[in-house]
């Protein structure tokens, strides 16, 4: 048995794995491999509007809003926001809560102002700052609503005077949101989406054209919303796993019943780091992330054999980044709660044996 | 049984579809599916460096080449591809042989000049113009090897006194080249690499970081080759499939041994077309493409009672694009030359049915 925790890309349900692979031989019983489809075949158009449809449908997104499936990961994403949302000369407002956060604010730099409003750079990102205040001639605010790497979650996002836009790479789909409280929403699939190789992102309409900017085609918003996604060779497999994905989501219940799942899950682990004299988190408690859950031993000496004796027990990708150390277990939507119990399980095995 | 000729996401071997299938459920006996496998684990990097050297061997890469597996396909290479190289004033020359070559230019005219060095259009892009002069200041040439849409392909590649870069998008590995000759490859997997969602760059070192502009990250070929191809999250198993379809590649006897297969199908279905009284090709025949066969029918009546009966035959992917008309079978090195003999066995039985 193993326990995949690993932060991305990350475990998806199992019997999305065995829908994607049979669709690799057969897809939809029409002889043909998924990875043989034609993008402008109509069932592959079926296959984009299926998974445009389910998008809106669970996170209740209302009109004038965009969906799209693009390529260059997240990370593309913090160079096409400002691309496509500041102008030259203007500032965009950033929320400095971790490495991609920076990464996001970095790239805005090339295109114009950026006004870092709040950051908590000076206590390693182990919190999310909450007193700021947004510029009314702000381009953008943005804001990273899950920091993957340093385990903190913005539970509750600000009231913005300009379009927020936030990466919600690492929790999309694995709470609910108010979509209508932003301007722009983008996500690498390779969590909680589907495999890695797409990005989704959700972008309000009446905000598309805005910088005035001449762009490459490919870094265009507009062009991509005009051709639903088809401007080019969509990454296919990853765009239909994703719909996979999507349809296991739906029929158990929606993001409403993930958050609930994934809020049981966070809590009977960070109960147990902290019940357990060995561990501790790293996060301050209020804005420990659900998905990413940092914690690290309070004796060093401890790191390598716990790191060890769960690795025996099949647990894999707990290891923390390296600008954190100790560990992080990643328990996206579709990690059981059993894979928590098991991992609490070797927790107390170690403190029972370290004692 | 069907026959896919499609352009492009096409067939693939039958055995790489089995074994990314296989893969799905568990990766390498790991029993983990190649979709959960994070991007930074040994067992990726193992795949992504017998990937780059499969690339290497196949193609006879000479020492100074980088080589990339982005994600954005051939179209955001038209964009990168002058960022890159092309410094501001510049002027890069370009071949124009089709639908590809004017999208490619359109994008470079973003960042420079572009001087239209030759082009086919006046006959909608029936043949390869050759008699053209390649400015010695040009910052590079840029020509497409095969044109998927128009049905040629450039058999000879010029001599030029500046870096040749080539969108071999639809020929990549079913001939043989000189990879010195060029400056910068790059090709879209989805014809003879691979599936959808990854794009092979092969590019001279010493050109990079020469159009001395400050890039986004992920449009920078300089930080893609510093990083191995893993900047990012990398599209994990379009390139683990890619992966395998070089492996099956190099089992078959290489790139040589496909070029032989290639000609020889190509051969096949133009001689059956010049042939038969139904059947006329559309390219000059010195021209003509042995991935994409484009043909219409003498008759316009005829084409709509052909397509119906190939489909019949179970013929996939025949439909000539809609700026050429009539039909094209794409016979990349996966389709077996059985399938272009059923292809001229439908063509001979319409001849007789319509004598
Ligand atoms: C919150 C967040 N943003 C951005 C990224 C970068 O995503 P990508 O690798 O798809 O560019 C990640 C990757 O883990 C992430 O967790
Ligand atoms: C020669 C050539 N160049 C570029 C492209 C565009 O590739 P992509 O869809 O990966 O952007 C294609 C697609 O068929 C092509 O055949
Ligand atoms: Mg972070
Ligand atoms: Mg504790
Ligand atoms: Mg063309
Ligand atoms: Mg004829």
């Amino acid at each position: 048995m193993k326990y995949n925790f690993g932060a991305g890309p990350c475990i998806l349900p199992q019997e999305v794995f065995k829908q994607a692979s049979e669709a690799v031989l057969n897809f939809n019983g029409t002889g043909l491999s998924i990875l043989e489809i034609s993008h402008r075949a109509p069932e592959f158009e079926a296959v984009m509007d299926e998974s445009v449809h389910l998008v809106k449908e669970l996170l209740n997104v209302p009109s004038g809003y965009s969906v799209l499936f693009l390529q260059g990961g997240a990370s593309l994403q913090f160079s096409m926001v400002p691309a496509n949302l500041l102008a030259e000369g203007q500032t965009a407002a950033y929320l400095d809560t971790g490495a991609w956060a920076s990464k996001a604010m970095k790239e805005a730099k090339l295109f114009g102002n950026v006004q870092v409003v709040a950051s908590s750079k000076e206590s390693n990102y182990t919190y999310i700052p909450k007193d700021y205040e947004i510029p009314a001639d702000a381009a953008y605010f943005h804001c990273t609503s899950n920091n993957t790497i340093f385990g903190t979650e913005l539970f509750s996002f600000p009231k913005t005077p300009v379009p927020m836009v936030s990466d919600m790479s690492s929790d999309i789909f694995s709470r609910e949101i108010n979509v209508e409280d932003f301007g722009l929403i983008y996500a690498g699939a390779q969590k909680n989406l589907g495999p890695a190789g797409v990005v989704l992102v959700l972008v309000k309409d009446e905000l598309l054209g805005k910088s005035g900017r001449k762009l490459p085609s490919m870094l265009d918003y507009k062009i991509h919303a005009d051709n639903k996604s088809l401007y080019n060779t969509p990454p296919v497999f990853s765009i239909y796993t994703a719909m996979l994905n999507l349809r296991w989501l739906k029929a158990k219940g929606g993001v409403g019943q993930m958050e609930k799942e994934n809020t049981a899950k966070a809590a009977a682990l960070y109960e147990e780091i902290d019940r357990n004299p060995i561990f501790k988190g790293t996060c301050q408690p209020e804005d420990r992330s659900r998905m990413n859950v940092c914690f690290v031993t309070e004796n060093p000496e401890h790191e390598k054999p716990f790191l060890k004796l769960a690795e025996e027990r099949g647990m894999i990708g707990i290891k923390g980044h390296r600008s954190v150390g100790g560990f992080r277990a990643s328990i996206y939507n579709a990690l059981p709660i059993t894979s928590v119990y098991s991992l609490v399980e070797v927790m107390q095995e170690f403190a029972q044996k370290n004692a």
